[in-house]
């Protein structure tokens, strides 16, 4: 049970969605930065955006975030689901490309902090071909993570255990985005 | 010099506000965030919101953002500067409601991990008289601080060491806000 009267029923709105209707002048924006950091229109693929949200939420043990942006990811990228897991588990022997590679190692400094980001990490992404906009949604979208995974799990939200949960949402988020 | 190429002379946009100008697609939505957790009418004043920006902010490190919001704390904060200080130095002691210091608590946790807040934390907050929304929005500005410091540190971006350009800021944005 959240730590306060979300006022919905967690089951039917676990993790983030619960605080998402208790409070829907902070839903919005917050709803929008996903939309625009995950969806808009990308040099980045969607999937590979996702991607990047699911190995931060991995990192900070968020396992609603996580369960939810593996799913997202698995749903868009080519390889499903057991390149997410490898990502996950091995990002060096990961079967991604070298570009991809580099920018979740930028990712994985942000998890860390901020100031882990070195300027090697940063020429190592520019070399495989990473854009500025890339290197700056990279790091915008592993620190909102950080945001959003401490958001559900400060909150002592419900994570659902049943992966047919996360496999129906990934539908919805691929047909209608973070705003529906 | 920040890691990629913002546009703009960092020394006239430091910190935060060159990712801003660089990025304005995602700069709407997180503006309007700080503007909604920190400034929109509430049961804390902006002064206390701002001190738990300035506090989590303080504990990742993030210099920019910890002087600026503990310049904008101090500028709306009965007691000013010393007691941002007093909060950051010794929060067991400092000259803070006790309502107040149990939300900084909450605070401090999410900063390490969502996952550290706990029910007694929780309940330490209401039995000080602290309503759900503000246990919310507590969790939720920690987190989007969690953010934000990173966001401003992952991109390498400068931190001006002058405290007359935080307290400039400062008047901005007590006068109009993070909209503006």
């Amino acid at each position: 049970m959240a730590h306060i009267e979300l006022g919905v029923d967690e089951t039917q709105y676990p993790g983030i969605n619960g605080p998402l209707i208790f409070r829907p002048e902070t839903a919005k924006p917050l709803s929008e930065l996903a939309e625009v950091l995950l969806r808009a229109p990308h040099s980045l693929t969607a999937g590979e955006r996702e991607l990047i949200a699911a190995y931060v939420s991995g990192l900070n043990e968020c396992t609603f975030c996580c369960s939810s942006h593996s799913a997202f990811a698995a749903a868009q990228l080519h390889g499903g689901m057991t390149v997410v897991e490898q990502v996950r588990a091995n990002l060096d022997e990961a079967p991604v490309s070298d570009k991809l590679r580099a920018l979740l190692r930028i990712a994985g400094a942000v998890q860390d902090s901020g100031r882990k980001v070195t300027v090697e990490l940063v020429e190592l992404a520019r070399e495989h071909g990473a854009t500025d906009l890339e290197i700056h949604d990279t790091v915008l979208i592993a620190a909102a993570f950080c945001m959003y995974n401490r958001y559900v799990d400060g909150l002592g939200t419900l994570a659902p255990d049943d992966p047919a949960l996360y496999l129906g949402a990934a539908e919805r988020i691929v047909e209608r985005g973070y705003l529906d």
